[in-house]
């Protein structure tokens, strides 16, 4: 078989090879990167479904509009409205197959082979993956408790001329970190300056159980940006339902693309979703994971800060569903998972993350961990570092 | 906005374009290529759908494999063996959102920018689209009413040295026409000593209403191939559910292409249509499908033959969706539709199914009119000839 050259660029997914590992039923797991099923919402989804097939059965079932269902997005646009202020038409709105379908699209309409994409260094492997099908070639800086570094980020874009920043600052997939508002004003500004496109992307942004919401980035943005947004974690993964909010000229690119990609999302999800949304009270729903997730995550800092050896650093998150663990330098996070799987615990170690091999942290999940499992795992790992430690 | 370079070669879907001008009220529009609704399964897929929220709403609405969902997968390999003595393994099939993305697949881990790929002429716009995305260099090889010009492939295999052939042996989109077992046979032959990959897309495979089924292209071929096929037709396009079946090593490939652009395809859509498969009779039901299309086709056959001019001549397809009308030379059907919409009346030029811009076709779709659309439609369109050709 005589493959593409762009497959020889794509790494295989160490985090797949690690979720084999760690599917055992005997292993307590914090790799996997799964909101926790017990919240969703089932029976109000079952109800919607029969809504939908009850009242438009042969739409739902039939082929539709590649930008998607109309009134979904509709839906989205008011709710920007209302929580963000942002004024946006459904016509700037495309409804994707899971928000990994809006990277692969910014990386079919934005990036040609060779081109620089800045990415946050550890950086969300969905996107590294994505943009990598199309040759980008990445630039990693770093991220700190506060968000980007900013100074860093301004010396790349004026030594590489990088068309795009793709940016997590919410509860970021690996670290857990959130930008606070100076960073997300001086990113802004930077990126202003340096004409280069803001590709943010919002999955946990609904999840902060604790702290200050802040305003997107894109509200400091004098140019135009692009935002990402899912349901996967306020409704169902398994709906396979995201969005793109841009500008009309993108967007119309991005149609073109996606026809190409897979004409449209599941006709029969988008009415599902969108009857549940307009029935049922989505944020009283949101709540309640967010009660959850905070219950999880304290007991999380506190077996930590109980268990692992006082060298060892790691983000407090106020939202989202990660938690990130740095080792002192010379420790390996790859030889740690062979010791604590041995213990029957696992992690995510943070080398998929960095495009340069880093490989001292690793990632925690607490949103698809029960309190129990979640005291036991913590303590099986504090044993497992103290002796790699020592 | 600095689009990548591959957006400037992929044409918006002229096609598109012309769906909304058919779809006023008042327009008898052969245009769109959609399946009949009043064939849709929609009692029994929702039951099958309150089935999976009863039985396994929490694993339905998770995240899960990039592969699918493995007892569809099972259900389609099992059904490969009973229908086409294929012994297809589970892990040969990769679930796709809906047959489209296969093409985007193959695209993805076969084709580099520049790299010949081989299609029929008039081809279908879908594949044209896809792999156009990768910058594939297309060459089309006549199509006449026994299927490709065999003797033209193998010129065109040895002269341009492609390394792919896309296929549509049954019931083909746009021109409803289909190989004779003979152009199976040679096509086959053709391939494996060219080493080219043979691409046969098969998403009207079942929908033979008259005529002998013939073995796939792949029964012939001494060498791997890779074969799609899709539920559009037969069960819901709009649960946009497809598969792929290639030999494992391609498979393994295209996961990881998947991965980055959607992780999997919607669970729910997968759940419902494995409950729908395994709890109803979809035999009995594409049996339904098979007699209304060839009671719809009967009758545009012989309402063309009533009301077309002798000199135009079309297609008599055994199954799909699809015939095919070719003007004497010179006549122009991007004309013939500007006549047609002043009369009401509406079908796809032939054009965007050409890399090379020839006029005087055009698509005619007969599942999704009734019958007394069917024959007003058709002599309506008989006027707009007449007057055209005069």
């Amino acid at each position: 078989m005589r493959f593409s050259d762009r497959m020889g660029g794509v790494r295989r997914s160490y985090i797949r090879e690690i979720l084999k590992v760690t599917s055992r039923p005997e292993v307590i797991s914090f790799a996997g990167g799964l909101p926790n099923p017990d919240f969703f919402p089932v029976a109000e989804l079952a109800q919607a479904a029969a809504g939908v097939f009850e009242s438009s059965g042969q739409e739902a079932l039939q082929y539709s509009t590649t930008e998607g269902f109309l009134p979904l997005r509709e839906y989205i646009a008011a709710r920007y409205k209302d929580r963000h202020g942002i004024l946006a038409d459904p016509d700037e709105i495309l409804i994707t197959t899971g928000s990994q379908q809006g990277l692969d699209l910014v990386g079919k309409v934005f990036v040609n082979p060779g081109e620089g994409v800045v990415i946050e260094r550890p950086g969300y492997i969905g996107a590294i993956q994505g943009f990598s099908m199309f040759g980008a070639k990445f630039h990693a800086v770093d991220l700190s408790e506060t968000g980007i570094d900013t100074g860093a980020l301004d010396r790349t874009l004026e030594q590489t001329g990088a068309k795009l920043f793709y940016a997590v600052p919410n509860f970021q997939n690996p670290s857990g970190v959130s930008y606070d508002d100076k960073t997300r004003k001086e990113t802004a500004e930077i990126l202003s300056r340096h004409a280069c496109l803001l590709i943010e992307d919002n999955p946990y942004g609904e999840l902060r159980f604790m702290g200050q919401g802040l305003p997107l980035v894109r509200a400091y943005m004098d140019s135009p940006s692009i935002l990402l947004g899912s349901c996967s974690k306020i409704v169902s993964p398994g709906l396979r339902l995201g969005w793109v909010l841009a500008p009309r000229e993108v967007i119309l690119k991005m149609v073109t693309a996606k026809q190409a990609s897979d004409l449209h999302s599941s006709t029969l999800a988008q009415h599902i979703l969108h009857n549940y949304l307009t029935r049922f009270d989505v944020d009283a729903h949101i709540q309640k994971i967010r009660a959850a997730y905070k219950l999880q995550r304290d007991l999380m800092v506190q077996a930590i800060q109980e268990n692992f050896p006082k060298t060892v650093r790691f983000t407090e998150p106020e939202g989202g569903m990660f938690l990130w663990v740095t080792l002192p330098e010379g420790f390996s996070a790859v030889r740690l998972f062979d010791q604590a799987i041995e213990k029957n615990v696992a992690f995510v170690p943070g080398k998929p993350f960095y495009v340069d091999g880093t490989d001292n942290t690793f990632r925690l999940n607490f949103s698809n961990s029960s309190p129990e499992r979640i005291r036991e795992g913590m303590a099986r790992l504090g044993r497992c570092l103290t002796e790699l430690m020592d």
